[in-house]
Formats: structure tokens, C-alpha cells, sequence
């Protein structure tokens, strides 16, 4: 069996740093004899100072190629005043569309080590465990038509386009029921059906999805509710499934439940789990360079490579363990440590975890 | 000087319930010698039960005549079915257009005797005090063009217009700077600048109309980060303003900081101060007709009325002292109740905050 690809983008700033780590861990599991390879490429602010677009041809070519992509964060000050489509977020839009990345998966667990650091109760996140389903392809991200028009009145206005087909529906439909399927069976699909065409067609759907997996039960929330819910009482979800913008909104408000947004992972997956792996957090500009970013999050994203790309949840399983581990023993980054904390460095981290491992 | 004219649409469910409370404080302040006169009308389903329609001519007729307009709440079960055109929700759609009103005012208050009640630890929301200003007559809800279409691949999709124009983000933008100038001079705009181009024009629009208000700090957000931030560190705010769509995302997930959302009042102004205010919370149809639901977010309604529309910024304080002051003498309802707590009823909340005030 020929080695699975790897593609590493870094990213920007801290980027450069968290993925470091993760190339420790690549490295010790194929010295097991794991089947994988990896390269190198740009995203982002360092693919405009390389190659002068986010997401140039030979990244685009590399990302075809490979089996699964590990990237570290794009983004920062340095490039906020570029015309906006050289900005680093383009290079994401375009790998995301390009792949046909469209389902992104989004865990959010409460770490009971970390629970002085949340700004919730401990009795509302303990044992919290959910994952959100966002649509990643779609939406009002990509819908045409957009940009500056006269409105009736002759005036000036910005308009975007908020669409989704039965097709997209029904793709991102099938992953949610079947992530449910694998979990509490509870599916909640998030719309604003009340007052949107997109979502009325979005309900139906799903609805007819799900006729196909009478073993979920499937729910439906209005996204303001759920964006209320989800912080008076979060345990109540299992798997939530939504659209590209209410699923931006709402699982960034969920990394709160986590305490820090420096321990949650994400996937973005196409039709056959060839994946793209990131931390949610920014490139932190602020700290890069300074041996200061909290890699874990970066980890679990390659623990959620092996399981979803490379069909290794062995491996996913000693990720998570070794990270539980190393909270365990007391090992804080800055993000995730308290007043009177030992503090150590990205390095360091990285160090305790793949001794943990 | 002629009487002020108020209509009361108490709506559906708890919405009868709560709306008398408020009579009795329109009582008082008439007794007092405050030029209030009332009268009562349908909206939602109430409205569609008796003349067919969710916002029918005869409300209308009163509605532009009021000089504010007292709403309790609307929707429910018994209304899910009906054809979308005369569901509840329309109504309210209904008359925020037809009177133009564009400015939603949503304070979030954190009550020191509701902290129990909080899925927050005290410290984060202790002194708690921010306004989400939300535009209510324009993007995505009302946006043509809208409905089923065909796609470039043939398949059937749902789809909405986000828009803005400058003149509509200017007047709320004018509301969002006055309402900043008033408070602590720091004004967050939220947006999602970064993939929309609605939220281009708008913010170059709040950058402009910002130079009128060179005392007032002007900073912009993402509406991702926003939900995060509101969760992580919700004192940073004090005040902000976004669009319609994010702004009931945003409000909703706010309203939790609150402890209950039994205790959070609007208001929805035109560009002359003629209102419609009412308690966020829906009609509560399990609770409706048992003297239960909790009166204190139609009462701070009423304060707001006085305060926005009627130029009585004294009676709204009293107002406001008054819940707290039933607060503190520990009169609860069940939603705002802590086990071992004794519980009153909607009516027995209304009388103990008209003998405070
Ligand atoms: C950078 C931005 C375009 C992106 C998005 O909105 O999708 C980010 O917020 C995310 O969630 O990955
Ligand atoms: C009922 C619904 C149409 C309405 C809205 O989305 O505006 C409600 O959620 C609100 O916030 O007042």
C-alpha cells in the first residue's frame, strides 16, 4: 500500500510554530510504521509573500494530490489593507470551494481540567460533548449574484446572495444523520425558516433526508434560539447540523463552552473524506514567534486526520487521550492557565504530548 | 396637550396575561395625572383568529394612528400550520415595515439577584450593562428578490437577497453613534466584512457617518468573533450595532447574560421616536392562562416607552427601580426562581412591582 499524503500549509504567524508540533507526532507514528508522507506548501498572507495569490497554482496542485491537508492559520494585520481578493481569507474560500470541502465538522468538549478558564458554570459544560455540522461550500458565501447596485430608490446599495439546492442540502443532510447515527442519535438542524426561502427548502429536506434514518430523531430550532440555547443549556444538543453563515456564528460561540478556543480542532470534508485539518483559532499575530501558542488544538486536528481521512480512530483515540493526559498532569499554555499556573511554551507542549502519546 | 395615544396588542398565549400588568402601571400613571389614553387590538395569531390576517387593516389603521404601541406576544402551535403568508411571525414582520421601524434597542442588564440563574460565573456578567442595536427593516428578511428557482445545473434551490442600502445603514448608524454618545462613547460594529459584500458597504458607511461623532470610539467585529466575545468577555461591550439577521443572532445569545429571558425588554423605533416595545421572550404557550409567566419584560417595555417615545426618561427609571427593587425583596416567578425559592404568580409579580413603583 503506497504512503497516504499529507499536505502541510502553516499558514501565518503562529501558524509556523503549532504545526511544528504536529510534524512531531507525523513523525512518530510513522517511525511505527504508519504509511505516511508529507510536504510543505503556502496559504494564505505567506502564499501572497510567496507566490503573490493565497491560494496559487502549486498549492492548488500539492491539495489536489494529496489525501489530507493539515493547516495551521492564515490571516493577520500584515495583510488586512491588501485588495480583497489577495486577502489571506480568499486562500481558505478557495481551497474550501476547490476541494468541494463541504462538510466541516466542529467538536466542541468541555475539558473538566480547563473548567476555571470557561466563563460558564462547571454544571453547565460538565461532560459536554457536541458537534456541530456546518455546511462549507455554500450559503451566502458563494452565491451570485453580489456586490454594488442602485436599489428602486437609486441608491446605493451592497447585496449577497443566500442560496442552497436540494443537492448540497442533501449531502451535507446525509453526513449529519450519519454522525448522529454514530453518536446519541439527536440531530438538530438549525434554520431561520420563519423567515427565509433558503431555509424553507433547507427544513424540507432535511426532513425528507431523514426519512432514511428513522433511528435519529431530528429536530429543528430557529438559529436565534439556538444561538441562546446553546448557552443556557448546552448538553441538551448532541450533533447540530446548519448552513455556512449560521454555522460560522454558532460554532464560534460554541468554542466557548470548551474554555479556550486554543483546544478545538476542526475537519473539512469532501464526498470521500479527503479532508482539510485546522485549529479554530486565528494566526495570533500578537504571540507569534514567542513560543507562546497553545498547540492542542492543532494535534486534535491531526488525531481527526487519522480518523476521517486515513480511517485510523486507533490513532485519533491515543490523540485524544495523550491530550487529556497532558491537561491532566497540569501542562498550561498560557490561553489555558490560571492565576498561580505553571506556564510552558508551544515546544514544551508539544514535548509532554508526544511523550503522553 | 392632547392625550398620548397607546395601542395594546397583547398577541397570543401569555401575552393576554402579561399586557394586563401593564395596564395597571398605565393605570397609575394616568391616576397620577400622566396624558396616556389606550385602547387594545390584534396581532398574530389572535388577529388571524378574528379578521383572518396576522397584521389585519384594523390594527393597521391604530397602529399608524398610536403614537406607541404595546405589544405582548405572538405565535404559537395552534399557528404552525397555516400557510406562511398568515402565520404569526407576519404580523410582526408586518408592522416593524409598514411603520418603519428600523431600530431595534435590546439592552442586556445583568441583575445582581438573578445570578443564580445565570449559566455564567457571577464575575463575568456582574455589572453587566450593554445595548445591542439592531436594524430591523432591511437585509436578508425583507430582500428581493427571494423564493424557488432552477440553478446553473438544473437542480432546485431556495434563495435570498441579503442587502443594504447607505441611507438605511446611515439611520441606524446616526441611532447606533447618538445612543453611544449618551453611554460610555464605545461603539462595536459587527459584520462579516471579510466574505460579504453587504457588510463591505456597511462598513465604510459606519466608518464615514463616524466621523460626525469624533468623541464616540468606533471599533468593527466579525459577527463570529462577536458571538465568541459575547460569551468570553461580554463586559467589553457597551455598545453595538449590526444588521438585522446578525442582530437577532447576536440579541438572542445576549439575553442569556441576563440570567432569564423574562427580564428583557425592547423597543423598535421609527426616525420620529414612535415605538413599538415589548418583553423579548415569546408567547410561552405552556405556561399561558396558569398565572405564571413572569410580567417584569412588558413592565421595562413600558419603561421604555416612556423613555424613547414619550420623552419621560423619570417614569422609565422609576420603572426600572421598581423591578429592582421587587427583585431584591425576592418575589420570583418560576423562570427567574432557584429551587427552595417561593414562587408568585404573574399576577402577584404585577401587584408587588405596582406597590414598588
Ligand atoms: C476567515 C473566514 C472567511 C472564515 C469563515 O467565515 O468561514 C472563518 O471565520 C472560519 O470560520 O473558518
Ligand atoms: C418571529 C421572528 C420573525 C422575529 C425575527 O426574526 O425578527 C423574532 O425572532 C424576533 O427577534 O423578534
Amino acid at each position: 500500500m503506497s504512503n497516504k499524503k499529507i499536505l502541510i500549509l502553516p499558514g501565518d504567524y503562529i501558524g509556523q510554530e503549532i504545526m511544528a508540533e504536529a510534524v512531531k507526532v507525523l513523525e512518530l507514528f510513522k517511525a511505527e510504521g504508519v504509511a505516511i508522507e508529507w510536504s510543505f506548501g503556502h496559504l494564505g498572507g505567506a502564499a501572497y509573500d510567496a507566490e503573490g495569490h493565497p491560494y496559487p497554482p502549486s498549492t492548488q496542485k500539492a491539495a489536489r494530490e494529496a489525501d489530507a491537508i493539515l493547516m495551521g492559520a492564515v490571516g493577520g494585520p500584515k495583510y488586512d489593507s491588501l485588495p480583497r481578493a489577495v486577502r489571506p481569507e480568499q486562500g481558505i474560500l478557495g481551497i474550501r470551494k476547490d476541494l468541494g470541502l463541504f462538510a466541516n465538522l466542529r467538536p466542541a468538549l468541555a475539558y473538566e481540567e480547563l473548567s476555571a478558564a470557561s466563563s460558564f458554570k462547571p454544571e453547565v459544560i460538565a461532560g459536554l460533548d457536541i458537534l456541530i455540522l456546518r455546511e462549507l461550500t455554500g450559503d451566502i458565501y458563494f452565491g451570485q449574484p453580489r456586490g454594488r447596485r442602485q436599489n428602486a430608490e437609486g441608491f446605493e446599495e451592497g447585496y449577497d446572495t443566500m442560496h442552497y439546492s436540494v443537492p448540497e442540502i442533501e449531502r451535507i443532510g446525509h453526513v449529519a444523520f450519519q454522525a448522529a447515527r454514530k453518536r446519541s442519535k439527536r440531530l438538530c438542524s438549525v434554520d431561520k425558516e420563519n423567515v427565509l426561502e433558503t431555509s424553507r427548502l433547507w427544513r424540507e429536506v432535511m426532513i425528507r433526508v431523514g426519512k432514511e434514518y428513522p433511528d435519529v430523531e431530528l429536530t429543528h430550532m430557529y438559529v436565534d434560539n439556538a444561538a441562546m440555547q446553546l448557552v443556557k443549556k448546552p448538553k441538551q444538543f448532541d450533533v447540530i447540523v446548519t448552513g455556512n453563515i449560521f454555522g460560522d456564528i454558532l460554532s464560534d460561540e460554541a468554542s466557548m463552552l470548551a474554555g479556550s478556543i486554543g483546544m478545538l480542532p476542526s475537519a473539512s470534508l469532501d464526498a470521500n473524506n479527503k479532508g482539510l485539518y485546522e485549529p479554530i483559532h486565528g494566526s495570533a499575530p500578537d504571540i507569534a514567534g514567542q513560543n507562546k501558542a497553545n498547540p492542542l488544538a492543532t494535534l486534535l486536528s491531526v488525531g481527526m486526520m487519522f480518523k476521517y481521512s486515513f480511517g485510523r480512530a486507533d490513532l485519533a483515540g491515543r490523540i485524544d487521550a495523550a491530550v487529556k493526559k497532558v491537561l491532566k498532569a497540569g501542562h498550561r499554555t498560557g490561553d489555558i492557565a490560571q492565576p498561580g499556573d505553571k506556564i510552558i511554551g508551544t515546544r514544551e507542549m508539544g514535548d509532554a504530548f508526544v511523550a503522553a502519546l
